[in-house]
Parts: C-alpha cells; sequence; structure tokens
C-alpha cells in the first residue's frame, strides 16, 4: 500500500505516482490552496491539495488538523522556484494530493507542539507524561534511532568481526550481599523467598567462561535501586562483555576496536587509535578525579614538597598530617574571577566547601610575577617558595591560583569540581571533541573508614597485578576504566581465576572462608572444575547513546524512562495493588503513611 | 596470544606452529607417547607428547587430567595413515606439543563426563545443578550457539531488510489486571506501592506506534508468574513485533519471509511460501485444536448430520444438545490398537475422561465394511447410516473409529490428544519435517461460563473484521497464530484504532466506561492524539530454538533455565533475604510454614 517514506521523495521521483502514510505536523491555507507537511519517521514532505487540480482530496484536506493521521495518494511534482525549500531534504518536491484519506483525528488539544518546525521547550514533566507525543518529535525520534544505530553498530562488530555469542542470563535471580540495594521480588511458589533483579550479570558471565564459550556479550538490563541522581535510573542497560585467555593488553585492544567502529558507523569520525591511558595515581595527581575530562587544560600541581616547612600553616600542617597542597592554575583568572566568589560565601567558596574542604586559599599573579594575596600568605611564603610556585605552576601574569590543601581525597575532589566548574564557565570545552582515555593501575583496595577494613574498590574478583601479590594490601588491580570527556563509561578487569589468590584477596577484605562461601559459593564450586583465566567489561549504554546524542540527561537517551523519584509517568507506575494479589504472593506492606518516616 | 581454535585446523595448517587454549576432553597414555584431545567451543584436535621429540611439554602432559585448562604451542602435523579419524573435522592432523602449559586443573571430581566422545546421559537436576559443565558439553553448546544464530537471523532480517528499529521498553513497569498473574516489586522510593515485571511489552509496543515509530522490535524478556507446565517458565524470551500502516496480508507476508530467513539461515532449508492458512472454524473442524500438528493425518470427521436421529442415544443426545458427534478413523487401528485400551480403564479411555469425555465409544471396520462395535451402537445404527458412516470418514478394512460425542468443546478436546497420542504411538510424525501454518480468523471472544459473560479471547485491543462489526459477539477477530508441528510459536493481531469500535468491545466483554478508565486509562488516552492504524505478532523465541534445536523442553534452550518448581538450581534462587532489606522495603512475608496451606 505506501510506496515510499515522506522524507525519501526527491527530485528523481518527479512524474511517479506514490502513496504515503503519515501525520500532519502543519496545514496552511493559502486562499483555497491547501498545503500539509505530512510527516512519517524518515522526515517530512509537502502535500498539496488545490480545489481546481485535485478536488477530490480538497475537502478532506480542509479537515485535517495537526498530528491527525492520513494517508495520501498523487503524483511527486517539481515545486514552483519561488517555493523551493533547500532547508528540508525533499524540498525541491511537492506532491498534488488527487487522494487523502483521514485515518485518525485527534480529539483532545495537545499537550504541547508536536511539529518539528519550530520546536518549543517543553517541561520535562510533561515530556514524559505524553511519552508517546515526546517520541514522536524530532529530538527523540532522533535519539532512539541513534541508540539502535548504536546498538547495531556493537552487535555487528562483537558478532562477525570477533566471534561473540549472545546468551541471555536471568532477571530473577539470587540477591547477593555487595555492592547496591536489590530489587526484590517474592515468591509465589517458594513462600517467604524473594528473586532478586541482577545489578550485573557478572556472576553468570563468568561461569559463561566456565562453560568455555570463550566470547560472551549481551546488551543486559540490569537494576539497582539507588537513591537517584541525574543520571542514574532504577533500570539501565548494559553492554556486558567476558572473554577468556586473553590478557589485559588484548581485551583493551579489542575494546578500543570497538569503540572506532562505533564511532566511524554513529559519527563517521575516525577515532584515533590507541587511545591515551593514564594510570589512577597519574589521573588523581593532575585532575583529582579517575574520570578526568580531558578536553581541556587546567591540570592541578602538587606543590606539597614546596609549601611543606612554610610559616602558612594551613599548608605546612596539611603536608604534616600526610595530606597535600595542590594548585589548580587558572590562566587569566585575574580578571574573570572576583575575589567576592572566591571569599566566604562566594559561589567557588562553596564549591569548595561542599567538597569537604575547610576554605579555599588563592594567588592571584600580578605585572612582573608579583603575588597578590592575603596576608597570611603572602608573609609566611620565602622568597624562593613564591619563585617556586610560579615555576612549578607555569603560572605568568593574570593567573588566579586556587589551592587546596588537606587530606589528599578532600584536597582531589575541590581541586576537581572547581576545575569542571571553571572550565565550563570560562568556555575551555570544546563542545564537538569526544576524549576518550583508560584509566588503569586502580588500587585493587580502599579503606573503608567506617568499617575500619579494607574493600574491593571493584569487586572482591579482580585481579592483582601479579609482581604485587607480596604486599597485597597495596597491590594493583588489573582493573581499567574507559573515561568518555569525564564520564565513567565503562569499567572491567582480569578476574582472579586461581583459588590461592582468591583466598588471599577474601583474607585480606576480611572475609573468612564460610562467609565467602555463603556469599559465592555456587561461584567458588564452579572454580574448582577448569576455569580459564578471563577477563570482562560493562559499558553503561545509556550513558553512551547520551554523550553521542549530545544530551545531558540519560533519561533522554531512553524510550520510557523513570523520573529521579523512580516513577513512571506514562503508565504511574508503581502502583497500589489489589490486597488479592499481595495475599497469593504471601507478603504484606508495612508501610504506615501516617507513622513518622 | 591464541592463533587458531581447536575446531578450526585442516590439512592446510600443516607445518605451522599453533597456540592453542582449550580444556582436555581426554587424556590417554600409549606407553610414554601421551595423546591430549583438546578442546575449545569450536571442536577438538589431538595433541601428541613425545618423550622423545617434545621432551619439554612431557612431564606437563602427563599431569594432566579430564577437564584441566591448557595452553599449548605445537606444530601441526599430519597424521599417520592408521590414526586418521574421518568422524572428526580435524581428524586428518595433530599437533606436537612444544610446550604445554597447565593453566588450571580440577580439584573436585566431576559431577558427570563432560567428554564429547561419548557422551553420557545424565538427569537434569544433576545437569542444572552444574549447569557451568553441561554448558560444556556438546548438546548444550550447540543449542546456545543455534540461538545465537536465531537471533542474529532475526535482527539481521528485520533491520536490513525490513526497516524495524528495536526499542527497549521498561521491565519495572505497572501491574494490569488482566491475563497471568504478575511478579511484583515493591518500591523503596514510593513505599506501600509495587513495581510489577511485564508480562508482555503490548502496551508500550502499542505506545510506540503512536509515536510514530513506524517498525518496532525487541527480543523481550517477559514474566508469567504461573503455575509451570513443562514448555513454560517464569521468565521467557520473547520476539515482540509491532508495525503501522500495514494490513493482515501484508503483516502475515513478512512474517512468512522472516520465517523463511530464520529457516534458510539455520536449517538450510528452504521453507515453501506462502505458508497454509486455516481458519479458526476449520482448524477445530478438521482437528479439534487451533493448533494443530499438520504432519500427518488422522483428521476429525463431523457425523453429527448422521447421528442426529440414531436409536443410539449418546449420539443422537449429543447433537439435540448443541453438541457433536466426531470421528478420529485410524488406518490399520484394528490390528494396532486392543479393545481393552478402549473399553474403563484402558489407557485411551483415560485420556478421553482426562480431556473430559464421558467414555469412548468405537466402531472396528472388518472384512468387507461389516462393523464390529458393542451392541448398543450396532443395533441402533440404520444401514444408511453404518454406509455413511464408512463414506463420511474414508474407512476401509481394519480402519479404527473412535468417536467423540458431547459438547463440541470436549468433543475436540479428547479427539485432539487422542489423534496426537496414537500419531505417536503409530510413528505417523515424520520427525525431521517442519509444518508451519496460520490459523486466522480467531473468534473475538469466548464465553467465560463462571463469570456469565464473554472475555476478549485474545486481548481487548483485537481489531474485528469490519464487516462483522453489526454482530459483534460473534465476531471474527483480525487475528493470526503460527502454528509450528503443533506447537503455537507466535501470535498477533490488528489493533483497534477507531474510539468507537474500542468502545464496543469494552460494552461486549462488559468494561463500563469508568472501568476502562481504571485498567488501561494512559493507553486511550494516547489513542486520542492521532493513533495510526497497527498492528503486530509475538513469538516464543525459547520454543522456536527448542524445536529448530530438536529438543522437547524449552530449558534447553536456555542457559540459566530454572525448573518446574520456579527454582534455579545453580544459585539456589530464590532464597531468604536480610530482614534489613525487607525492611528497607517497607514489605514483610505473611508466610507461616507452621500454618496449613
Amino acid at each position: 500500500m505506501r510506496t515510499h517514506y515522506c522524507g525519501q521523495l526527491r527530485p528523481e521521483h518527479i512524474g511517479q505516482t506514490v502513496t504515503l502514510f503519515g501525520w500532519v505536523d502543519r496545514r496552511r491555507d493559502h486562499g483555497g490552496v491547501i498545503f500539509v507537511d505530512l510527516r512519517d519517521r524518515t522526515g517530512i514532505v509537502q502535500i498539496v491539495s488545490d480545489p481546481e487540480r485535485t478536488p477530490a482530496s480538497h475537502s478532506f484536506a480542509d479537515q485535517v488538523r495537526n498530528e491527525y493521521v492520513v494517508k495520501i495518494t498523487g503524483r511527486v511534482s517539481q515545486r514552483p522556484e519561488a517555493s523551493l525549500n533547500p532547508k528540508l531534504p525533499t524540498g525541491a518536491v511537492e506532491i498534488y494530493a488527487d487522494q487523502l484519506e483521514i485515518l485518525n483525528g485527534v480529539r483532545k488539544p495537545l499537550p504541547f507542539q508536536v511539529s518539528t518546525i519550530e520546536p518549543e521547550p517543553v517541561r520535562e514533566e510533561l515530556r514524559l507524561r505524553y511519552r508517546y507525543l515526546d517520541l514522536r518529535r524530532e529530538r527523540m525520534g532522533h535519539n532512539l534511532q541513534l541508540r539502535h544505530q548504536v546498538i547495531k553498530a556493537i552487535r555487528r562488530f562483537l558478532e562477525d568481526q570477533e566471534g561473540f555469542v549472545e546468551v541471555e542470563t536471568p532477571v530473577l535471580t539470587r540477591s547477593t550481599p555487595e555492592g547496591a540495594r536489590d530489587y526484590l521480588v517474592p515468591s509465589r511458589a517458594n513462600p517467604g523467598e524473594w528473586f532478586a533483579l541482577p545489578q550485573s550479570p557478572q556472576l553468570f558471565k563468568q561461569l559463561l567462561m566456565v562453560s568455555g564459550l570463550d566470547r560472551y556479550y549481551q546488551i543486559a538490563r540490569c537494576f539497582r535501586d539507588e537513591d537517584l541522581r541525574a543520571d542514574r535510573q532504577p533500570e539501565f542497560t548494559q553492554l556486558d562483555m567476558e572473554m577468556s585467555f586473553m590478557d589485559q593488553e588484548e581485551i583493551l585492544a579489542l575494546n578500543e576496536a570497538l569503540m572506532a567502529h562505533i564511532f566511524k558507523i554513529v559519527t563517521g569520525q575516525e577515532l584515533p587509535l590507541p587511545l591515551p591511558r593514564l594510570t589512577y595515581a597519574e589521573a588523581m595527581d593532575r585532575y583529582g578525579t579517575d574520570k578526568p575530562d580531558t578536553r581541556y587544560g587546567l591540570e592541578l600541581v602538587n606543590v606539597s614538597d614546596l609549601v611543606v616547612d612554610s610559616g602558612f600553616k594551613v599548608f605546612s600542617a596539611a603536608v604534616a598530617a600526610g595530606g597535600q597542597v595542590k594548585v589548580l592554575p587558572i590562566p587569566g583568572g585575574n580578571d574573570a574571577i572576583s575575589n567576592v566568589r572566591i571569599k566566604p560565601g562566594g559561589d567557588l567558596f562553596k564549591i569548595a566547601i561542599g567538597a569537604g574542604a575547610k576554605g579555599l586559599a588563592y594567588v592571584r599573579v600580578r605585572d612582573g610575577g608579583s603575588l597578590d594575596t592575603i596576608g597570611a600568605i603572602k608573609d609566611n611564603l620565602s622568597q624562593a617558595q613564591k619563585q617556586g610556585l610560579l615555576e612549578r605552576t607555569g603560572a605568568t601574569d593574570g593567573h588566579l591560583l586556587l589551592f587546596g590543601a588537606g587530606p589528599t581525597e578532600v584536597v582531589n575532589a575541590t581541586l576537581d569540581r572547581l576545575r569542571q566548574a571553571l572550565a565550563a564557565e570560562l568556555n575551555l570545552i570544546p563542545a564537538d571533541q569526544c576524549n576518550l582515555l583508560w584509566i588503569t593501575e586502580f588500587p585493587m583496595f580502599e579503606w573503608n573508614a567506617d568499617e575500619e577494613r579494607l574493600e574491593a574498590l571493584h569487586h572482591p574478583f579482580t585481579a592483582p597485578y601479579p609482581e604485587d601479590l607480596a604486599e597485597l594490601k597495596t597491590a594493583r588491580a588489573q582493573a581499567y576504566d574507559l573515561v568518555f570527556n569525564g564520564y565513567e563509561l565503562g569499567g572491567g578487569s582480569l578476574r582472579i581465576y586461581q583459588p590461592d589468590v582468591q583466598q588471599q584477596v577474601f583474607a585480606a577484605i576480611g572475609l573468612s572462608p564460610q562467609e565467602a562461601h555463603d556469599k559465592f559459593g555456587f561461584l567458588l564450586e564452579a572454580f574448582e572444575y577448569g576455569t580459564p583465566p578471563h577477563g570482562g567489561i560493562a559499558y553503561g549504554l545509556d550513558r553512551l547513546v547520551m554523550l553521542l546524542a549530545g544530551e545531558e540527561s540519560i533519561r533522554d537517551a531512553i524510550a520510557f524512562p523513570k523520573t529521579q523519584q523512580a516513577r513512571c509517568l506514562l503508565t504511574q507506575a508503581p502502583s497500589g495493588v489489589d490486597d488479592r494479589q499481595l495475599a497469593e504472593l504471601h507478603v504484606a506492606s508495612t508501610y504506615d503513611p501516617n507513622a513518622n518516616a
């Protein structure tokens, strides 16, 4: 019935009779001659109905309104010179509608304008409530298509070029006591027992390696019952991969080729390979974060050794206590950033405090390299220290130096946040640039101050570097993250496959053999039956699509997302359910809306 | 590091030095010379270690046992004439192992033999408990690969040839009060409220049509909390499709091309198109079921009109009460099936009773067309009736005629079950044949005797044939099922997109406008904003893979299935959870194991 999609029509079709289906994007009445912009998922084409030339369609064309669903049949014609529209791919042609059939109308006022001609901003609550209309608009239609292209590119590369096999792992599975909170599902057949929705297919993909599958991937739905942030969703999609008999270099090379393939297919751009790498230590040192945005400079400079014995106690005491003093040097910062913003009550001061800092010291570099700052600093730095600061930071006239001094984590967090905020404010971020890099050599463990014990930075199956085994507590992990413009796009590791190493790691995090068995028994048992060396990685697919689409929220990369309150505004999920349903499941809500939370 | 997979090696590789990884399938010691069958997911190749020729590998080859994980490097050699193995694709070559490295061992006795050489039967409980070893065996490894091939073939066809876009729909969604039981998930962020896991993406795919997506597909996980049967799972995978602006003929043609593509890719066979079709009425008449296995005959014959006024009251009363009398004629049945099996207590009698019949009448056709049966039948049929029976059923000497008499549903169910059981017993089923056919023109409604009302046979958005609108209660639906060797492989329909038709259908099933709004409000609202004509279909992917793999249980088509008790024997899900987890979710179990159920 349909002969073409709207967006396909070109001068080469002139003279052909075509049948199109679509939505009325706009209708204009030019004194009897009616113009209809007809839209489908491929684009827009202009339909004309003229009372003289196409009398059969004219009364119908007269009735249609925005978003009516119509079928038209007519001949493709050359547009008159004066009405050519070079902005539209179909702008050289129009179609005289011999027939126009109204398939469906619109019976309520549209909550917002769908037309692609003059997109209006719509508040997100309304977009989510009427998601089907939001998806009909150009922006979200494009994002859904882009998501499809990305997934298609991933599948083709992994299947055709690298021999990966897709395997579906269970959604109804067992609650694991690590990581974030699980979503739980009561079992009717086994009352009193619960399934959990998977936070990732981690255990299953390692079991597939034990099964000899060799190369596994899955576009997998994952679930985390966390307090939501802007870029988190209760359910999200992960590109999940695991492979056997490959070392870290081979895994990184394969993943770089995958990324280059996606970029080539989706953006047409060549991604220069190999990707840059930073060790975790380097990244923390230079950027204060393990997911640095390297599209701009503003690198941090460690000056601890310069100021360790300065008379300014804030600096010297921080270093003496095992912390650091680091500088964020901002070229031209003198003119751009006023003291009011840096001093108590100012926006930059608040960022520092929000990151855990006690204050925000600064130095302005004036003409000839003189330092302008508060007396307590100026008076307590020697000339050599001042000179050292200028040299180390490369600061010249007009530079503003912002200082972090204190525990290393606080200093890094503070200067990382300031660096990001000021880069955006000073327009230092090249919007069209895509910087990908690997972060490697993560530490195996971090100190959990609350529980006074080491815990695994990734998960307890992450393999240490063999040469670090003797000093396991400070060992580096064979783990790697891929960072894209300051976002953690993915992360993975080689896994432990030797029982003795696994025992050492459990011991390091204070897990007794019995506890290990209770938590991971079936996986540890599987590892007894011939486990290959293996490793893997997982990517946040929603985030990848968001970044490639140039969006700022993963909700704009998902067809039917939930709000930050974990609700679906379209279906009004979650909702109350029948008592009968709960009774069948042998569960009850204990929530008392009248009690204090 | 790896240069080849084991199963790839051929005479053309002779002379090359290769590095392989894999598992020891078998190890044989022939007086000092050790032979190792090395296996990976592609197959097996023979490794040789000779104390003279490859001394470096010999002590390691001596240590390996079944299922050890090893790396070997060596030269591909021609096998001696006497040890050529034509059964193995790699059987012309062997590899002298210059180096053999043991990467991992096996530390517990294997629960069953993994080796592909002499597969032993293993009870399913053990296979599921040690699924990673079961998947390492040839049968399940093949099934996983086949599943991957089927999904790949589906994706490529829909994406490349038909312009379908894959969209992921939510897993955490709203409970809908239709259909089977929902799996429920308590919401922590919205205490007292619950998500439901989707029984299908039905509502979302229709919303995507409202959004103008035009052609949608998804390999979708679906969930039904049903009492399990042999071929059901709590979670299962569906190929879900929906398309706009296509009529039933176009949808069926596209789906036939899809099936032909899958068959071509997976089996190499051409599926003859167009596929045969039966209307629902025809299928019920000739086979007593809407999912007939047409690989064999044994068609039912309606003789109601012949026996309506016979003196045998079982027959005449059944017809008088609005029911039917039908015959299952079995050529050669006289010799094959004894009276003992048909009379009370016999296995065929029990099948009939199990289907709701009150008994099982029979007639044996003896030499010259004489009828041999119980007196009550023989004495109460006229000569003309006897002659009519023979002619109508085509029965000749040796035929056994089994009768169903009573309410139509009972007659059909009885003869359907007998037909299937006897076809299997009499070896009438050609094992290698794949019969696909469409069942069309389903009734819109069926009578729910319990609730004394009509209910939708499919779902209440299924479109009736326009010409049947005047008599909606007996209308045919524009619905279609695809049947594969007696299994319902998929089903779908055109959807209602006109509000007046939707109102009529709701009225027919006794749903008030308020009830309709409460149940489907957001979908009905969406339909107000320009809904295109649309329709779709969904296939049971696990079942398709099961049938193509020649398996009899969908558990053998799924990597990590659950038992019929809805348990995962590998991870022991579902399980008890911490009270703290339940408290956070504001839920409690009400199950008292000591109370009577």
